[in-house]
């Protein structure tokens, strides 16, 4: 199996955190982690550090996809638009570095790596350490960013396949209709 | 005066519309606009798409400025988050092209074309295509981003120097208090 690495992005306005992890298709091997912590006040200075920092992170560590949390909800329209700028800067990072880009419930992620999708926080963050053999926890949004990346390498690649077929039309409306006569 | 050439940018994930409006200092002159119709269905392609075209936009006619809304409300979450990847990746283009970006509230721009900050979307773009004699209606989209740098070029920049200083220091809840006594 080829060697893959893995870049793990938790983007935000305030703190972006990201993560790399290997494989040789045996075992999960740490390369680095970190935070781009946005020290300007200004909003658009913010994004351009997140811009340079993630591009800083592909250029040094030369990943060979990416994976990303997929956000559903938030907490309101504000903080999702500003979500949206942190994230939208992050992901044309490393779309023009032609990197294919992996996205992952919540969920699935605190599945992949503690076996429940209800973990919290804590629990995430050191099966993290665990499985990477981190000396200590890494800083949140960097584990949370390292738990994304074991997220793409540890899901069954079969599920995200069969996710994408579908086998059956899709239970519409009308057909659901007719069954009741 | 300096001749001025801004670039107004109206983002969206489905439409982004841009204009260039010029100045010597004493008329408005049109440019080009247009729209960028992102055809692609996957979300990732269509930021690929919004960043190329206002790369292109800032190549070929090399604004001085950029002006854009900004969004203080959305319909909901979700909406607000596509709406802030567009929004971040256009104003990456830009800011990595050192461009200032000056950002405009929906009342600011209508009052800045239309006189009034109620008018609607029709008046706006009647207004839009008179000021810059267009022989017919601009794109909508195209025809907001127009209205955005516009606004930028006809606001008293006095305004703008005034609402960033602090004459009087801020109310806070404890200075409020003490006045109440």
């Amino acid at each position: 199996m080829q060697r893959e690495r893995i870049l793990g992005i938790d983007p935000g306005s305030v703190i972006t955190g990201w993560g790399i992890v290997e494989t040789d298709g045996n075992r999960l091997l740490h390369v680095d982690n970190g935070g781009i912590f946005t020290r300007q006040k200004e909003f658009h200075h913010r994004l351009r550090e997140i811009y340079d920092g993630i591009q800083e992170v592909v250029d040094t560590y030369q990943p060979t996809h990416v994976s990303m949390e997929n956000v559903f909800v938030s907490r309101n329209a504000q903080s999702a638009l500003k979500l949206g700028h942190a994230r939208g800067v992050a992901l044309i990072v490393v779309l023009n570095a032609g990197l294919k880009v992996s996205e992952y419930t919540p969920t699935q992620i605190k599945k992949a790596v503690t076996g429940s999708g209800r973990a919290d926080k804590e629990q995430v963050g050191l099966m993290v350490q665990t499985m990477l053999g981190l000396p200590e926890p890494a800083q949140t949004d960097a584990s949370d960013a390292l738990a994304t990346a074991i997220c793409y390498l540890l899901r069954p690649k079969v599920e995200d396949v069969l996710s994408d077929l579908t086998v059956f039309p899709p239970k519409t409306k009308k057909s659901r209709k007719r069954r009741r006569r």
